[in-house]
């Protein structure tokens, strides 16, 4: 979604942002600012992110309240009063905790490096950047996309917004919806820095392959090998770096 | 704070990202993920942006809990358990709401048009993003920075951060304890896009000029117009644009 502004006596497009208000059964529950559009799938992709949801439900702007509230169906898998990354008082707050975390909500278990027979070729990965549709950045430089290729590097679906969590829970959400959970086989590529969100994100719906065009974070790299996925980062001009996973990644 | 790690049979460098909670006299409060480093000046900076501090105070680790945990002394000026954007039942969640919210927590009014003689050229608004130092990016690729200038492109002070808003809090933090705020004829810059938080970060604080590598988000630019603020974006290659407030950029 774009806007058209005038600055320095010109016309030009914006990406637009507007806080959203997550509620469950109508209780809120978060809010984030993001692109409208697709709000649906952002609830759905947020909450199976999170591991508060394992299954499409309806999610839609409550009647009195139309703009920018999504009122979800519930019940939670658990309770999301919960502090993230919190595990107790003597572990106090770590990366160690925020990993263990993170396989707790994935009902997968992890890929034991080696398990699945899922190859590809690292020139196909380090392709998918320029086959990621983006016509919102194109128009504005304002935003993030996610995409979600098969193993052939097709593009099945991709989602911009001015929050690059944002756009990987839309793809999430909509992979959620028509069925395609977890995702096995499939690589999910992001147009910027790899961050342990996106890396949870990505792990909770199975994804074994995550592509980004930046740089990850030291926890980033930790996350995805602790889950058995393969991480490549800074995939440009048909080069890449693998990570972790390197058994996936040929040629 | 950078780590050494091994990928595709050669050392290099990421950035390090962990998680910080944030307590206030024991309570916690936030968490965000950053990168370790100037904790103190992360949680005063980000407390101020919220409104929720207006003075420097201590602010620690907890001896039980040395790590990624950061107590900050109390009292707060407000109940943070206050919903953002959240101004009633009646208004619902949306960008006014949100633009009016940052207003009530700023206790500086905002700058009338014209109100103040702060000026500077668009050569130099321009060249700031030329004069951010940034040793972590430049090693990492990882790291957004934030630095703030005076009238003359000074660089005062710059910070980096896996996390854009932690970096700009940092920024802020360090001002708040150096005694530095409100940011009067400073100007702040971005490495990144200019998002609404970021914007809300450098109004609170007083910046009446905000200048970003990237995109700014309409909101963003809604936001700068009503504090009053120039908001400058895409600041490459000796141009840029500027998207409100324009009368402080001369040339």
């Amino acid at each position: 979604m774009l806007k058209t502004i005038e600055h320095d006596g010109r016309r030009d497009e914006v990406a637009v942002e507007e806080p959203l208000e997550i509620r469950v059964d109508g209780e809120p529950l978060a809010v984030t600012m993001r692109t409208p559009g697709a709000d649906d799938e952002l609830a759905l992709g947020f909450l199976y992110g999170e591991g508060l949801i394992d299954s499409a439900r309806p999610a839609a702007p409550p009647a009195d309240l139309p703009a920018n509230v999504i009122d979800v169906g519930g019940p939670l898998l658990r309770d999301p009063g919960k502090r993230r990354f919190y595990t107790s008082s003597s572990c106090g707050v770590c990366g160690k905790g925020a990993l263990e975390e993170v396989a707790a909500i994935t009902k997968r278990a992890a890929n034991p490096k080696g398990s699945d027979p899922f190859r590809l070729e690292r020139e196909l990965l380090a392709g998918l950047p320029g086959r990621l549709r983006q016509p919102g950045f194109e128009r504005t430089g304002g935003l993030h996309a996610t995409g979600l290729f098969d193993a052939g590097g097709e593009l099945l679906l991709v989602r911009e917004d001015v929050g690059r969590h944002n756009a990987m829970d839309k793809v999430v959400g909509r992979a959620l919806v028509a069925g395609l959970l977890p995702l096995a086989e499939r690589v999910l590529c992001v147009s910027g820095r790899l961050s342990f969100e996106l890396v949870q994100k990505a792990g909770v719906a199975g994804a074994p392959v995550l592509v980004g065009v930046g740089a990850p974070s030291s926890l980033a790299i930790e996350l995805a090998d602790d889950r058995g996925m393969t991480l490549c980062g800074f995939a440009r001009e048909g080069r890449l770096n693998v990570y972790c996973g390197a058994e996936r990644a040929g040629g």
